[in-house]
């Protein structure tokens, strides 16, 4: 039994609290901290734990064995440090932290530290449909991949949502899981901006169309969309050499034949589309403490997620292809 | 150039006017004939033809190559004997007759005059969705057909439209296909009764399912639905011993993404769905005119498709299996 | 926590054994019991639990809240009546017995007992694809149901799989399943056997056409076909007064472009195709538990499917529509 | 009726003869020319028509009332200038001609002899999937198009398809076609060049990935894929304010299940994907004629088509995003 500490209680922290306590097997929350106790203690009904105000003294707590960071990106660089240093296993929502140069500190504790500990919350990758597409790459059936074509749409957002946000917020799945299911790093970095739709606002160019090229040369579009107003529509195909690859849409959903037409409902909602891969994440953690490992997205990808946002952050300004260069190389560490 | 005199200048005998006028190769329509001499000359007009109101004058006019039959079914009869008589080409609406007598009468007229004169106006087998299916069971891939599941839906039908005629005027046309697709004949019929929708009224059944047994063994389901209010949607699956073959439907229709739901358009109207498959047909006469040949749907399936209605007619009133036995053997002369 | 007692260790037990250990929450399994102690032995290993060779001992062991029948269906009758008067909570696969008059004891002895205690484990229910269908019904959108066509195909069978089989270890999912989704019991059977595929073998006629008729007249038509090679392939269309609903397609599986074709995969193993039904309807039992509720299939359930299996074996050997009635009339106790 | 004179009676030349004499209403051609007679002749045995080896003399004989130029493009300025000069009417095959400034001298004369006189052979925009996109985008439904996402696959070329031929000879096509479907002109070109398939050779970059912007912003990617292997593959995806459309693919394929599969065939010849299209245009030219009209693809399509391929050539070697201007405006001539 993985005894857990939960850091952050808002919406995301609680809904980890909710998942570790009655999805998981083998873990249980023990403690739970938010910077207002009010939140702390809400979230402590949901589980029976301990509550704390300071970070600090429930991750050196002796009854915490691991660590779940949720508290606010800006929040995350110190909660993981001071994890690191005290050597327990952590699960850290994304990003990992908000500048490239936190997430190459974590790193380098990481490495420092000797131990696989950190697992960054990326679910994409627990996703049926991307893991059927990855064991298809595997596969070796359909030779190399050459190109991706992907959207992120959603419904609609906020007026206090603007351009950089598009990438922060909402491409940053897509950066983290791409790369993955390719096996490669990213390169380089352009975004094209189309005609504004009527529904943004002053502050937001959206859509946007993002393309990024992997070292190997494998060349990426993504739509990401996020005013589009018909749903929550997550689409990726990979054309390799011998045929073309699509994830499956996630139907549950009937085939309805009404009012001359044939037709399936698509997901408004990122937290119903990905219900299944936040629990398989969560899950695959816990099973992976029990043996030490990480074989999640971990603290490198994390600063690759950094560095691939920043440079598509000043892709938008520019207009131009920005490159993409770690400042320092992949530690040995990461490779298995 | 096949010069045709067109009978009956009704809704239908119109239509396959412009046809022939606009969009067959190879044919003119020379003369029209309707019993009211308003809708002759109405017809006339389109494609600037002489004008009958008796249709045994058109039929021995030696200026008209071929007969094109499109009066009510009662009346085919006596022009199809008087057209088979002053050995002129046929190409006759469905259905061939409106009992199996007058049905047999024609076949043994036409077997009498030795010469391969009719063609019936059932268009499904011209449709390029039906013939794929064919060619796919041609090919042999797939074993033999065992099992046919298909429907034929329809928005709406008037008041007048009664319990019988969901055979007659409807599942005709799937009685005639679907033995084509398959390469053989009826053996016996019955009629399942569902709860009937509330779109119905006192003098018909609806939905209906009718239930077809081939010579060979292969069972056929074909639901009648003809107030399903979304649309004309017609579907055939048939089952093999190593695969299943569906016909595709019709798509021309793009594929929207809209409030929540991805959609295609089902037709609701016939003449839209099987549009082609009209075109197909007369041209597939005319150019086998020329040949002097019938590869299209026979007198000897209008006789079939008549006994097969009228054990489907008996079946839909005693709820039993039905024997379909043709009055004779099938001629020599119907085998190629 | 519910302390389980599992009866039955083979293959289906087994799996029950380890889903309770890993999978759900809120219940662990404390007891084993097998005819053969080998058997038994072999599965405690999975869950550390005591072993029993005679179920009764097991079922009596105050350890043990609630008992989980998986042994083969001819044995289930004595441990349900055991464990109703234990008054132990139980979840029974299917089938309840393997007679209707032992299903009718077992409902006796449950309502004279008082108490709602026999989950049965028809899991379809908890598929989210009829879920989902379900859920469209209810919402009143579609007008009310009137036939429903569905397919149970299975890649192959072994050769001592006979024509009862079809009915009994087969067909018997649609049979709860059905008339579960539109809330009806069934009033007659008919059987319709097509021409046999090369596949199959003297003693078994596939594929086979089960017609059902429920109360309110909604007609069903199930296609079973257990060498149909190409899959796994369950399918099943409601076609209502104002529109037709069809079960997606499990896919997880992605769209592939390759040698001129466009293909998703379909599953060929049940246990593939309703794992994650599996899961839910044991961690739907365990929740009910806690709240002395079955929501689930209940023995009332178990007796339908019994008399209406009867009838379709009845109508495979008579060819002729069976009339489907229950000896005694629903129980008050089973009506919410 | 319409007597056509054609020149050039090579592959695409025999293919539009028989489609004129075969398939076309209202249409003859009564002159063929080839600059080798032996071509001339052979064509000329398809419709039975005059022989000519000069173009000058087919384009000036009285009793050619129209020209259709099917000789290579290099050769389509000359007779275009010739048949201008002739006021005779003209379909002429992609491209107008190979560089611009011979497209503006066309456009110029067209423009100075007053009348409409010039369809150019871009066949996609009489193919029933674009038609219905376009008219749903003009339905007003779906807002303004913001984005479109294409492909253009093709199975594989030959050893002397070269890196500028993927504009040339394979996306000219979506060039055209994809400014008509949004009433708009291109303003700017870019090309990324992925890693290339190990099905090419050194003098091709395959694929490619054109971008082209509109003036209205609307921003456009095209995957030319011209060594796919698997299929002649052509997608386009409109994203709007208010949804997004996607092309119909040409299904008259069935749906097979087989081999734990469903699967629908994709074509692989752009002559059976077009095969409607080509018959429609040129009858749509031929009923044009006759009211003196151009309402397909006209000259400044043509000078539109070739600024455009030329932008996206340099681009294709400069990796930058080129400018698209015309050296002229658009002549009032040419707005409706
Ligand atoms: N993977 C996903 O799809 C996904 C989705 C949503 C959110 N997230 C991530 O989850 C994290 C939390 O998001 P949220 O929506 O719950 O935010 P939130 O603002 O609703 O909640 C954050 C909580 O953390 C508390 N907090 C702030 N600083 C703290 C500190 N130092 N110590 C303890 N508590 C502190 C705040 O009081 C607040 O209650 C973010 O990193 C976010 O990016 C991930
Ligand atoms: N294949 C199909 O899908 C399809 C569709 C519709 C109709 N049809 C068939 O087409 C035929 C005509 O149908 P319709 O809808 O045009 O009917 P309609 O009643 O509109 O027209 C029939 C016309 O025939 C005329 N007529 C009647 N007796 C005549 C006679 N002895 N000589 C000359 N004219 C005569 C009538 O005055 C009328 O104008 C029918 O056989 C019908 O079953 C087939
Ligand atoms: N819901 C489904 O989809 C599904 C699938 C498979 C099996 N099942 C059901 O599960 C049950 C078991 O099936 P299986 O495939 O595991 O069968 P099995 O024959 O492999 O296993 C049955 C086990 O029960 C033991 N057993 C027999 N009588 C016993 C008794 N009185 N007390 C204790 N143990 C006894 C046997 O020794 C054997 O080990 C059956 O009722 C079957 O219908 C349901
Ligand atoms: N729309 C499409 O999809 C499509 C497809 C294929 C070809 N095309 C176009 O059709 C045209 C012809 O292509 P093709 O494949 O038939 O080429 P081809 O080389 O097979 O045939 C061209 C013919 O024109 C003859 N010719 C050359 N110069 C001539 C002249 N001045 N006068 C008379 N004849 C002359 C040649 O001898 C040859 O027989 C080209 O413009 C090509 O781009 C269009």
């Amino acid at each position: 039994m993985l005894n857990v500490g939960v850091i952050g209680c808002g919406g995301m922290g609680r809904d980890h609290i909710s998942r570790l306590t009655n999805k998981i097997q083998g873990a249980q929350v023990v403690a739970v901290c938010d910077v207002f106790e009010e939140s702390a203690k809400k979230a402590a009904s949901i589980c029976n734990a301990k509550v704390y105000t300071d970070e600090k003294l429930l991750i050196n707590d002796p009854d915490v064995d691991a660590v779940f960071i949720v508290s606010p990106g800006f929040a995350h660089v110190e909660a993981l440090l001071e994890a690191i240093q005290a050597g327990k296993r952590i699960f850290c929502e994304k990003p990992l932290c908000t500048t490239a140069e936190d997430c190459l500190k974590v790193v380098q504790a990481e490495v420092a530290s000797g131990k696989h500990l950190i697992q960054l919350g990326f679910m994409r990758r627990y996703d049926v449909g991307y893991a059927k597409v990855k064991e298809a790459l595997l596969s070796g059936e359909y030779g190399e991949p050459l190109m991706l074509h992907c959207t992120h749409r959603n419904p609609e957002v906020g007026t206090n949502y603007n351009t950089p946000m598009a990438v922060h917020d909402t491409a940053i799945h897509e950066i983290d899981v791409l790369h993955w299911l390719v096996d490669d790093e990213y390169e380089s970095a352009q975004v094209i901006m189309p005609r504004v739709t009527k529904y943004s606002h002053s502050e937001l160019k959206d859509p946007q169309i993002m393309l990024l090229r992997t070292k190997k040369g494998v060349c990426i579009d993504v739509e990401v969309f996020v005013n589009c107003k018909f749903g929550y529509d997550i689409n990726c195909e990979v054309v390799c050499e011998d045929g073309a690859i699509k994830m499956p849409m996630a139907t549950v959903y009937p085939t309805i034949r009404k009012n001359a037409s044939v037709s399936t409902t698509i997901d408004t909602d990122c937290f119903v589309r990905f219900k299944d891969a936040y629990d398989a994440e969560v899950q695959a953690w816990v099973d992976d403490a029990a043996k030490g490992e990480i074989n999640g997205p971990n603290a490198w990808d994390g600063y690759l997620a950094a560095i691939t946002a920043d440079a598509l952050v000043k892709a938008q300004q520019t207009g131009a292809i920005e490159k993409i260069n770690a400042a320092v190389e992949k530690p040995d560490f990461y490779n298995k």
